[in-house]
């Protein structure tokens, strides 16, 4: 087993510098937001949390009119050395089949994208076997799939850091003004309940789901992994080295495209539990990074609902999904246009002769 | 006062006969339905609730292929007597300002049924003064406004039986498969509260809430309302006599043309605490209705969550809405739309060449 001692030290996590995101408040925009929305032919507050998400994609574009524009939904897909460990009801190849399947539209993803007028983007960050070339597609392998966590970390420091750095990259490459992130990674769900459990502190065994489908034996057996690995991995504690340590190319890739859309100050629409713990490992290297965030749903995973509460956040909808690729993301998208339309579309009291209040 | 009891006596709830509505339940076509749902590109179960919604629709349109056309929304109007007891935030003129805004398009809901193409019906049940003649507009006036439930029956058994069969006969006149429904009228969750308080059998004080946004004095004035109004029609247990007793027009009309909607075997969409108050009328009218049913949201109203409970239903979406006018229904329809596109446009794992799982 090589020395994680020695791979910490020679690469500190001073090596990644996240970009500069600043925080969304500001008092007089949100005062005046709320008196748009608060002069609309309905009862104070009756539109709920359509109202909060209206508000706050208003100061995340800073503008009393925001708008949404050229949606993009973009899966990332890599491989997992602990899929080695027996830890997924799938066979590690679904990965690279699946994304071949994205390519020629035939999964949840594209089905709910085409829906929704989302322009979908799949990103290799790592597959075991490098699928063929297609417009599509964005081949930006860091490697032939991560290494066995519960032998040594998944990714080198550089590796990790090169992940994010390609991430911000991506994100800067794309058009519009929200990106919805989605993931495709055969055990991917294990190397989320290593980094929730270490970066969140909560329970191991609470951060382990069935995740594709695992019976009780496997749950009990994909249990037994992560704390193992926990273990292992004792002093991976920040969250460059827990990513190193655990992380797929895949999590670590949206991490730093997570940083560059809110650096660049667009709405991120955050989908299941595996984007959830990438967005963990982003929001500690960059706090100002959860004001960008739109939480699309619930997974049934159980270790998101928990991860949820820990950031303090609710999601948008509870649907007891647990597909990934952004499917949440891409079905709550309606929910970001008709907060907008709100606001843009809805006549106000006084435009329409409405009484307002009585006293 | 009136005599209730005679009032009773005279016209017995079998002089309204609900339509036939059968019971969706088929064993062989649930069987294929899952297996279509189970052989696309997901892990088992994956998409949740997206996955029964598109069983139950093809179960409801006895389809193995279910497809939704022309989907309709119908809002129901009517004013309350009980309004004049101060039960809401807003005068009653309300009512009919806002089935103006209904009509030139600028109300929420207007710009949520335009946002997903829902065809939009205002229907007036009974508004105090009688609105300019519209053609989004059916005139299906019982009377301009019910009477105040604190001191008599809302309505007479003629007038909830003619709403109930006038709500049947709207339903036959809309084309396509699927209809949300939605409501307006000031005061209106004030009998819904006492209906639900007496159908469901829940305590009053947990079925009022705070409607349009009514202060803590005036709740706990709503509070004392309705337990006296029950008092008051204690004798008014069975469905048609409660309906009476505490209805709205818009109320009555809307239970009918949910019947309507089932015997024509269309999918049906809840919105929130009075559309389901008119449901609970309507289910105990004709239980297999409940199975027509989709539940687009849970109100903030506290009362709807347990009504929700009582029966035995969960909804799709969970936004602090109160604000009727069917706007929960339209921002649940795409989900509707996202079930059966899953099964018309998802690859097969044999279709994808995808692996199914090991073992």
């Amino acid at each position: 087993m090589p020395s994680m001692l020695s791979a910490h030290v020679s690469l500190p996590a001073a090596t990644f510098q996240p970009p500069t995101i600043l925080p969304i408040a500001n008092a007089d925009l949100e005062r005046s937001l709320r008196a748009r929305i608060d002069g609309k032919t309905k009862p104070l507050g009756a539109l709920g949390r359509l109202e909060a998400l209206a508000l706050q994609i208003g100061l995340i574009q800073n503008r009393l009119s925001p708008m949404l524009a050229a949606p993009q939904l973009v899966v990332f897909a890599g491989d997992h050395g602990i899929a080695a460990s027996g830890v997924s009801a799938f066979p590690q190849a679904v990965t690279g089949q699946m994304v071949a399947n994205f390519l020629a539209g035939g999964a949840a993803i594209n089905v709910f994208a085409r829906q929704h007028g989302l322009a979908l983007t799949v990103v290799d960050a790592g597959i075991i076997t490098e699928p063929s070339p297609h417009t599509g597609l964005l081949s930006r392998r860091i490697a032939a799939g991560t290494r066995n966590f519960s032998e040594e970390p998944a990714m080198t420091l550089e590796q990790a850091t090169q992940a994010l750095t390609i991430g911000i990259e991506i994100t800067g490459s794309l058009p519009g003004n929200a990106i919805g992130f989605g993931e495709m990674g055969i055990a991917n769900s294990t190397s989320a309940a290593a980094l929730v459990a270490r970066l969140a502190g909560l329970p191991a065994a609470s951060c382990v789901g069935r995740g594709t489908g695992v019976d009780d034996i496997g749950l009990v057996h994909k249990r037994s992994v992560v704390e193992q690995a926990l273990l292992l991995h004792a002093e991976a504690l920040d969250p460059l080295d827990a990513l190193a340590a655990f992380g797929g190319f895949e999590i670590a890739m949206m991490a730093g495209a997570m940083l560059g859309a809110a650096a660049s100050r667009r709405v991120l629409i955050i989908d299941g539990y595996i984007c959830s713990a990438a967005l963990l490992v982003a929001a500690r290297l960059a706090p100002n990074l959860l004001d960008y965030c739109v939480f699309a749903h619930c997974s049934q995973e159980p270790g998101h609902r928990l991860l949820l509460a820990h950031l303090g956040v609710r999601p948008l909808l509870d649907l007891d999904l647990r597909l990934g690729e952004g499917t949440g993301a891409a079905l709550a998208w309606p929910l970001l246009q008709s907060s907008l339309r709100m606001l843009d579309d809805m006549a106000s009291f006084e435009s329409a002769g409405v009484s307002t209040r009585e006293a």
